[in-house]
């Protein structure tokens, strides 16, 4: 028995799928009922999938695109016998709706702006005939998402020595994506390569995706995995048993910075503190080149509520003061690579940014 | 009205109350039930006491000298009809018991070693005496550590600038102490000298003492507090929000190695990183000069079911691995001054530990 043997295929339910032709709905799985449920819902309107984006039941930047491409042909399904003006008009303010629903995936935009772009260049079209063309982008998003997922495995895994602990923050994993994940995606691969890694995944706080998707999934497919608190990151480093941190990202800037969730910087700091490399894994989508820098990122500022009613009771007193911001920027000094389904740009510059994006 | 007026007096019941003379009982906050249950119980035994040390009921390393004095009356006050000898031995005994409930908090030891000192000199005394004599020694214990209190925020408060933002990570407060505290009675004392401080309390996972207890006793007094998870320190330094940190300990070696709630270490660091004076306040019973270094200290390890069953829900997977080290050891170089009692060791060096503790 080689290494190898020891990771199992993905044996649970796809992260999201599309039923039917154009007269289909969308199904997934709900993401906040994890671990302890598996659970699918259907979405057969749009405002089921702007809920689901909204209340993270699928989340990940590129899980994210892949379900507001999908979103857009649930809501012009009923609209096919409109005018193609009227139709045309639909599609704008379904696209617009959705774009809505959370401010920091720029995945989302990338997926939606494809759409756009579709819509545009097919003027010709009768409003069935562009549906069906919207559902085969929306599928060939995905195909492509499942793709780059693939893609950045090979990239990645190459950078991790045969045995090592490796950290991650959050969940970049299948869940976050319709393939393999992105930060996952390399550990998947390092252990399909007979490599012997053992994961040490941060629980997330405030909503815990780490402690609910990341320790689920590597569990699921028989890769190591240690769940430990997010102030432990330091700690488990000092202690030698980190060899690299690899991270996923919801938006990069062309400099490099890249926002992630909160507390992806400060695992950076704490990973240079110890000469630890930090990797971001991400799609080339999710890279904005208008923004120069990371100070252009909005930061999502979430509710009081997750952080002091997080667990189904109530942690902190009536009326205190909460700060919840939902991301936070790690400025690409801090970054050894970012690895993209197109090679790791290494080292982290704005001219290494441009030549392996735009390519 | 000055800034000084808004700081309020303490006005919720103390951390703990010996009610009665020998024959008396000890009455605690039940910190496990705060913020949302402001209870208090009698604890008539020793097994009681043990247990509350245990559960964390009472909890932080002066509250549990304290706690554990008294409780080593509770487990006499039944034996003053035996023979000397025998109720010698039975004071071994207890103390015994009680130094198994917690093995970080070096002022458990501390404690206990005071009482032990005073049955070795009180040789003559009868059971009764001699009882009379322990509650005595538990009582001035608890004197002093009212008195440790406003001494080190005197010492401490003249550190923070006339406005200023202070991040603190778990409850090194008045419910830590029989007094206003540790770290706390630093920010008290600012804010009763009249300056403007806003405190950012780390929610501290798994067992969350500064979203439970630190805010609620802040919010009591009036100080300014904005409640955060963990994750989020390093990001509200980057924001420019925080001036310094201010955090407890549990043991202090002699070179000021000092371990303190897990989570302290990283914090450390990423105020090294952002330029961020990070301050130790302790009481000189804190520390060990028998440990050269905090390699020495031993670090308690505790259960899963602390981080994947935290707050009455299961928030990872069934049998997932979990690694719970209830604390880390912040290394003397990141420690920018240690404020006790007796003064503030600073900068932090074997030498300047040595002379203001033996002072």
């Amino acid at each position: 028995m080689t290494n190898a043997s020891a990771i199992q295929a993905r044996n649970y339910a796809p992260t999201m799928v599309w039923e039917g032709r154009t007269d289909g709905y969308l199904r997934m799985i709900d993401q906040t009922l994890l671990p302890v449920e598996h659970k699918e819902i259907d979405c057969r309107d749009v405002e089921t999938v702007w809920e689901a984006i909204k209340s993270l039941r699928v989340r990940g930047a590129p899980a994210i695109g892949v379900a507001a491409a999908y979103g857009v042909v649930l809501g012009l399904q009923n609209h096919t016998s409109e005018a193609g003006s009227n139709f045309r008009k639909k599609f704008q303010e379904v696209a617009d709706y959705l774009a809505g629903s959370r401010p920091t995936a720029v995945n989302l935009f990338w997926a939606l702006d494809r759409l756009r772009g579709l819509v545009a260049e097919k003027e010709n079209l009768t409003p069935a005939e562009l549906l069906n063309d919207l559902l085969r982008e929306a599928q060939a998003i995905e195909v492509e998402d499942r793709e780059m997922c693939a893609a950045i495995g090979r990239h990645g895994a190459p950078l991790l020595p045969q045995e090592c602990g490796v950290l991650t923050h959050c969940n970049a994993g299948g869940l976050a994506t319709a393939g393999d994940g992105t930060a996952l995606a390399v550990f998947f691969k390092a252990a399909e390569d007979g490599k012997k890694i053992h994961v040490y995944a941060d629980e997330t706080r405030p909503l815990l995706q780490g402690a609910r998707l990341t320790t689920w999934e590597l569990q699921q497919r028989g890769v190591p995995v240690t769940l430990i608190c997010d102030s432990m990151a330091g700690w488990v480093m000092k202690e030698g048993k980190i060899d690299a941190v690899v991270v996923g990202a919801d938006r990069i800037a062309a400099n490099g910075d890249a926002a992630n969730k909160i507390g992806t910087y400060s695992v950076a700091h704490l990973a240079k503190a110890h000469g630890v490399p930090f990797y971001v894994a991400a799609p080339t989508s999710t890279f904005d080149l208008s923004l120069e820098t990371g100070a252009g990122i909005p930061i999502e500022e979430r509710g009081a509520k997750e952080i002091t009613h997080g667990f189904g009771r109530q942690t902190a007193p009536e009326g205190v003061g909460v700060y919840n911001p939902a991301f936070d920027v790690t400025p690409a000094t801090l970054i050894a690579g970012i690895i993209t389904e197109k090679g790791v740009i290494q080292p982290v510059t704005e001219a290494n940014v441009r030549r392996v994006v735009g390519s």
